[in-house]
């Protein structure tokens, strides 16, 4: 079978990207385990950070790893007596629990995990799902509606966004939370999935970034939401959101979203940034008005089963041609140059396997 | 009675101060109100903003407030039927619910009052507890133990605190938590009575300060709680704190503990800065960290009900030689002048009536 691989961290910034096409062994399904032909896997940033090396790590004993954490499959055999079927659309897990394992790892809660011994498919120690087979444990695969074929690779995606979501529902609970109002920051793949949940949440939804028009503002105006251009200072302090789900990584678009909640504001951070970039903020202001308005900023990462299970019922529960504009482009595995560099309309590039 | 009054706002920074002893007519306790004999009042960075003309509102109708929030006193009478009886211990809850009601305040939550149109005794728009004599309602009076004569000013400042860790227990069953080590930023009365609740609930504790010497790093010490001096940041890489309660409200502190927990790490702010304090910090770690390591930065002001039980009992639980180290100084109303100068080595100074 084709796999998409790299040899993560050979090679610095700015150097040729150490990926290529290459020809495996096929897989062979342990027990308790799927055999799943795979349908297309989605880029995100991450996959870019460890193309340019600066992120991810090969299984133990080899020099490359088959990328691709976004996956959408059909299984074509499945053990005896388990909950899925030859034909069923699935999407696989991410993360495994280290194997200590921590308080939170023991617990499910491995997306928590406290050592940072855990692995990631397609990122840290264990192959990902961007090849023609891939085997996948029944427990960290996730059954996806069947007319999501042509994007079912938004559950990853998804999932990530319904732990910001449960996060901001738990840390909202420790007093009285009705919230009205949700900004979105960044209207990229995971803005725009933010979006979705929180009107399917029943939310007054804004979202802001900076393109004019586009697929983007299209897609936040044909969900029911606000679109704003303006810069996020100023857009923040005309909507007074109760929730902010910030997906750029940006510094400032952070900063300035922590300083312009409403009072009992939750910002839940999900864009990870590159260190190093220097930023000047009034520091004073920025803790005064988290300090007196009772202001929440949360960071989250990846998910759990529980999100998973969430996001596969969202996106069951979304507008079908809705959810096809998120996909803007679906190149084939062997052009995937053409699918790593991004273009000025990407939202999400799915690769076809 | 005499009373310690101010004009709220009636000097910009740097004038002289507008306050004073007026004699004031005795209160009369109404239906379901205590009589009480004020026994004394903590002073803190609150009443020197009031005094300073940055904060605070007087009555409606009046151009002068009462000062003080830290109170303490002896009933004189108290309603038949209540829960208190004349020599009981009290002090005086600060906080008011706001008239709309808010949804928070509605539900007995007023800390957390979205609408601002709360009212606080001694700060805004009703009169404090630093007279000879006040009322209080018996709902909105707390019991204080009768051991606790010299230390029972400590009541507000320790619901504060006690609301803090209550926020911290809060976010932090948002998932598996059991923190192991707490660090406090800040060893004035805030930061000393989150580091005795901290030692309440077994943690091992960590205060970090600039002072090298005197009653803070003793009283840490006694504690049973290690004192550093150290700057900040290196404190918080050697101790890899779960939760930090930063009681400074510097924002270099402020943004080095944000920068410096362990994995699912909680920083609550408690500290109140004034704006325009402008610091360059890595925007981009900053995020990083937060989102990678599931931090949670919560700000944290006030305190409700349940707070002011929760610090009664703490209180009630601690070493007296203990609390009575954290009382620097006793000055009589009439010389309140020295009281509202801070010296070297204070920590809380009580005004006594």
């Amino acid at each position: 079978m084709r796999a998409l691989t790299v040899q993560p961290g050979a090679t610095g910034k700015g150097n040729s990207i150490p990926v290529s096409v290459e020809e495996l062994p096929d897989p062979s399904p342990g027990d308790g385990e799927l055999l799943v032909r795979g349908l297309g896997i989605g880029i995100c940033g991450t996959d870019r950070e460890i193309i340019g090396g600066h992120y991810g790590w090969a299984p133990p004993g080899a020099s490359r790893l088959v990328l691709g954490h976004e996956s959408l499959g059909r299984v074509l055999s499945a053990p005896a007596g388990s909950a899925f079927a030859e034909g069923d659309l699935v999407a696989g897990v991410v993360r495994r629990p280290d194997p200590v394992p921590c308080g939170a790892c023991a617990r499910g809660e491995f997306d928590m995990c406290r050592n940072g011994e855990y692995t990631e498919r397609g990122i840290k120690e264990l192959d990902g799902y961007a090849s023609e087979l891939w085997t996948v444990e029944t427990d960290y695969a996730v059954r996806v509606d069947a007319r999501l074929e042509s994007v079912g690779n938004l559950v990853e995606p998804t999932s990530v966004v319904a732990k910001a979501w449960d996060q901001v529902d738990r840390v909202g609970a420790r007093s009285w939370f009705e919230p009205q109002r949700a900004l979105v920051t960044g209207a990229g793949p995971i803005g725009l999935l933010a979006a979705l949940l929180a009107k399917q949440r029943g939310l007054d939804v804004h979202v802001a970034d900076l393109v004019k028009a586009g697929p983007k503002p299209d897609a936040v105006r044909a969900l029911g939401a606000e679109y704003h251009s303006d810069p996020i200072g100023d857009v923040a302090a005309k909507v007074q959101p109760d929730v902010v789900i910030e997906a750029t990584g940006v510094g400032e678009v952070v900063f300035d979203a922590m300083a312009a909640t409403a009072p009992y504001g939750i910002v839940c951070l999900t864009g990870v940034s590159a260190a190093g970039r220097r930023l000047t903020i009034d520091a004073g202001a920025t803790n005064r008005s988290m300090v007196l308005e009772n202001d929440v900023v949360i960071g989250s990462v990846n998910a759990n089963l529980r999100h998973y299970a969430a996001a596969a019922s969202a996106l069951a529960a979304a507008d079908l041609d809705w959810l096809n504009r998120l996909v803007s482009r679906r190149v084939p595995l062997e052009r995937f140059s053409e699918a790593l560099t991004p273009e000025p309309d990407d939202i999400k590039v799915v690769l076809t396997l």
